[in-house]
């Protein structure tokens, strides 16, 4: 016997959910019907309204229920820089270490020939014109350290080349508090690449 | 900077399900809005209906939409063995092993006085008077090996005293390829004391 047809559907439309398991999906299934119908509710209220409310930012193209996003229309940052990321989770990873008072552009994807994937699709035009024609200073190219990120990056770079504008790359290394030992045979690469001299 | 308002929303609502942290519940909503906002719909709704129509079997109490459930319908199931159990989760494990085939009575909770969890909470009468009144041949006590699960069998045992029907409690041990060294004490005085001789 399996579950109840409707149970099932339920375990079964949790498990679209990134890193939960057959398992967790019956055991959250339960954990709902049994013990928390109401947060059954308002999590499936929670997930139409996101759904139908939640675009993305004109202007930077995070995800937002408002036009314009609310780090997009805040007086307090400096509209003089420019993080180009690829997904939303990197622009709030960033805003987490509270140290970045820039403004973003989210290009939710990188380039990727194979599946497609062409400067259009990442909003690149309207980067590269906001970068031309606005008070950007600084283009802090920060897409992962991925072959397809660093191309990524490397094509943004090449269509700014005659636009004097500062384009930096953000350093990729051995993570602070990292061990030599542990760290993968790319980043050990990138770090001594990116040495620096001390005296 | 927080998320926007609503995504907040959906991260929060996304935290009522086990397991799931401030992180997860972070990946989860961005990864539905970003890729995949029709399964997000199609969780919405299956919380919904599963709350809306999904109730207890009225014979065995465990989950189900139908007023009596597959199993307690079943022509196939032997009326004879009942095994009660503390809830649907256990149920399913039992079921998932393939090697039972009697009925299930499902307590939903266990004795607990500090909580005011006494013998009508969990159906307890109700039991009582199929066991009484029915077909059951044996009933089997398949509560937690905990204290509150342990006084709850032995109170539904006390209760049927007076009847001549054969009960019996699951086997509590070492588990099946387990080591000794890494079982916990009180199972393994279980194991200890309910040693079988061998010859
Ligand atoms: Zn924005
Ligand atoms: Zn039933």
């Amino acid at each position: 016997m399996a579950f109840s047809p409707l149970l099932q559907n339920l375990v079964d439309a949790l498990r679209c959910l990134p890193g939960v398991g057959p398992k967790s999906a019956q055991r959250m299934a339960l954990h709902l019907l049994e013990r928390d119908r109401s947060a059954a509710l308002t999590l499936s209220g929670a997930l139409v309204e996101a759904v139908e409310k939640i675009g993305e930012c004109t202007e930077c193209r995070t995800l937002s229920e408002d036009p314009v996003c609310e780090i997009c229309s805040s007086e307090a940052r400096d509209r003089g820089l420019l993080c180009v990321l690829e997904s939303p989770v990197d622009m709030m990873a960033i805003e987490q270490t509270g140290g970045y008072n820039g403004l973003y552009f989210v290009l939710k994807g990188r380039l990727s020939p194979i599946d497609g994937i062409g400067p259009d699709a990442l909003g690149i035009d309207k980067l590269l014109s906001k970068v031309i024609n606005g008070s950007v200073e600084e283009l802090i190219l920060a897409t992962n350290p991925t072959v397809e990120g660093e191309a990524t990056s490397h094509y943004i770079a090449e269509q700014l080349s005659d636009h004097p504008v500062k384009i930096s790359r953000i350093a990729h290394g051995v993570p602070v508090g990292g061990e030599l030992e542990y760290v993968d045979g790319g980043t050990l690469a990138h770090a001594l690449a990116g040495r620096r001299s001390l005296r």
